[in-house]
């Protein structure tokens, strides 16, 4: 049994986090530190995009040396990404600066940066930062509060989860925080996410769980269909929950796979839900298909159309753009055997049979999708696979955001 | 040498034109008809989208039967797109109506449609609308510009183009009308548009100088990544110039294809810069690919995203989200080797040299952005290709109009 507790990163056993105001932004904390008292096992995740910040290129070489990992460092404000040499220093010089103060090796601290691409990290505030940073890690509520707080740029809540479960007899929690809110279109990866977790667990097995779990949560979110330069999930296991070490795909195993479903997922929903200017978390439930990638296709093909995006907004049951962004998808289907439902907290409601419009209320339809959170839940006839998706709406507000976020 | 000259789908010898208001709208046009005097031999493409309008089944029906086309019946207000049976039966009915009118063949008849998706055509209007436009018919320069009108939905603008040429001594014309504005992602295909000729052509050669020439033209814009049901590109060739048929890729086929090139560029450019909510054109070149696509592939990532065209609309040089967007287009490239300029009616401006920033200052960078045609040149050193794309900014507009586009 999986059950939701409160928390986030100092959830699990041994964490400690911090999060503080540095003077990168102009008032608000703007640089987190996540500590295990022990070295733990790492996986991690990381963008796709061939323009890779910094940070993420000094994490994917420590991820591949297998090191344990101690820390990680983050800041938001500045993504230092497209800052070239002088960029990769000054991330270095990041990670030192933690492994002094720490007395851990420089080598077991990932960084994280978010924010504007261009600028190079402000070496003056950061320095203090982290001295900052040491004096106030705790492995209390707080810590890992003010952790999530730190790493949001226009995010307008901060994202914590924690879940608690047994393997063996022992208790083992999971805790995570994420950041998200623009240029989230995560694809083999995500946006700024730490996972705890105290669970004894082999390095292999935990980089298999987390690369197949990203298929199913993270990547199956979008706000905008631009994917970021620093996308990354870390997910550290310490191994203080004393549980037998998992090494083998056994029952302990997947139980911990699905209690760290439960947790990537509720992160990036709640990712989804704040999405820039976003009134509305939208999720789209595909089934039917023959092969689960074309549910996942067809699911994020719909989330990501501009076109129902606004649609969604206006609470306009304009559902020939959804068959339309399906139709685009990559993905064939038959168009004439499509059934296309929406629901809310409003109600249900069959929009579409046999893809032609069945004789539903407009005024039925605007107050389903009037709605906070709204599924449309598509069913083909083409086989037994499925998947969800999650996005937001559009909104004028995702305009003003992005017309002039530098400023 | 091709000159632009006064004019759009009447301007080449032997076509009519006439736009009407039939009542499928509250009150503008919503009806056109272009007639070739002759016979013409006929290209065309259509959307890739899964999802198919009835008008573009049937014209692909005729496309394979190799048919002569004499007319093209065109309406706005409703898509006929996601109407299964009923749908198909009013598609031929219309184009049965236009046949017999005048007195031509049933299946020389391309049809085609635009507006809301799930909507039955109304035949009521539709048939005497046909009777209206009959009447209506006229080569001269009303008859283009009121078909070019009546085609027209959330457009600002209706799109007219023309150009008179010389092939052997004979001087030939090009002339065509498009419209689009919304769901503007053409892929292999474009928004309705029609062009029509006097060269006298093969039908084989007709067909590959069009499916070339999209690449380059109405593939190369984008307003939101959505592509439509409906789009249509019709070209049709009815000999009338009485140049020596072009039967081979000689001189003559390549005078033709430059022509043509022009005309399809400037309705794709007039659709990208009247895209919905817009206030200017984006054009983004890049040059120094090793291969063609990977420029286009380039080149489109950035016209799509959406966080470019909110700094765009933002009059701000948010250059990061260009590389950003070069980076998950899934092309390889050295992001430490890009140089990127702005530059519009206002100026000129380097903004990256070797993938970082130049000493340049913002209000210049703002004044530049501030122009009514925006363009970015992406240089690369990984090659000699080059592509062009154009779209337009995301403003509140966009939004406004498609929050509630149905009423």
């Amino acid at each position: 049994m999986c059950k939701k507790i409160e928390g986030g990163v100092t959830a699990a056993k041994g964490f400690f986090a911090a999060g503080i105001y540095a003077g990168i932004k102009n008032v608000k904390k703007d640089m987190a530190l996540i500590y295990s008292e022990v070295p733990a096992v790492a996986a991690a995740t990381f963008t796709t995009n061939v323009v890779k910040a910094a940070p993420v290129l000094w994490d994917q070489e420590l991820l591949k040396e297998g090191n344990l990992i101690h820390a990680v460092i983050l800041n938001s404000g500045v993504a230092n990404a497209c800052t070239g040499a002088e960029g990769k220093e000054a991330n270095e010089v990041m990670a030192k600066a933690v492994a002094e103060a720490m007395q851990i090796p420089v080598r077991s601290v990932f960084t994280a940066s978010t924010g504007v691409i261009g600028k190079q990290l402000p070496m003056d505030v950061i320095l203090p930062g982290v001295k900052k940073l040491k004096e106030a890690l705790t492995a209390d509520r707080d810590g890992a509060s003010f952790a999530a707080e730190a790493i949001m740029t226009t995010d307008t809540t901060k994202k914590e989860y924690a879940v608690s479960f047994q393997i063996g007899g022992k208790e083992v929690k999971i805790g995570g925080m994420s950041k998200g809110s623009g240029m989230i279109h995560p694809n083999m990866a995500t946006m700024l996410a730490v996972v705890t977790t105290d669970v004894a667990i082999s390095k292999e097995l935990l980089q298999e769980a987390v690369s197949e779990d990203v298929k199913d949560s993270y990547n199956m979110i979008s706000v905008d269909r631009d994917t970021s330069t620093n996308d990354s999930l870390f997910v550290l296991a310490n191994g203080q929950a004393e549980n037998i070490t998992i090494t083998e795909k056994n029952e302990d195993y997947h139980t911990f796979c699905k209690a760290l479903r439960e947790v990537n997922q509720e992160l990036a929903k709640k990712m989804a839900a704040d999405g820039e200017g976003a009134t509305k978390l939208f999720e789209v439930l595909v089934t039917g298909t023959k092969k689960k990638e074309e549910a996942a296709m067809l699911a994020k093909s719909v989330i990501t159309s501009n076109l129902v995006k606004t649609a969604v907004f206006g609470n306009d049951a304009n559902w020939g753009r959804i068959l339309c962004a399906m139709g685009y998808s990559g993905v064939m289907f038959d168009p004439e055997k499509v059934e296309l439902s929406i629901q809310s907290e409003a109600g249900k409601l069959v929009l579409v049979k046999d893809g032609i419009a069945t004789d539903y209320l407009e005024e039925t339809a605007t107050k389903i999708l009037s709605g906070t959170k709204v599924t449309a839940v598509v069913t083909l006839t083409e086989g037994e696979e499925s998947a969800t998706a999650w996005g937001c709406d559009l909104s004028y507000d995702y305009v003003k955001i992005n017309g002039d976020y530098r400023s």
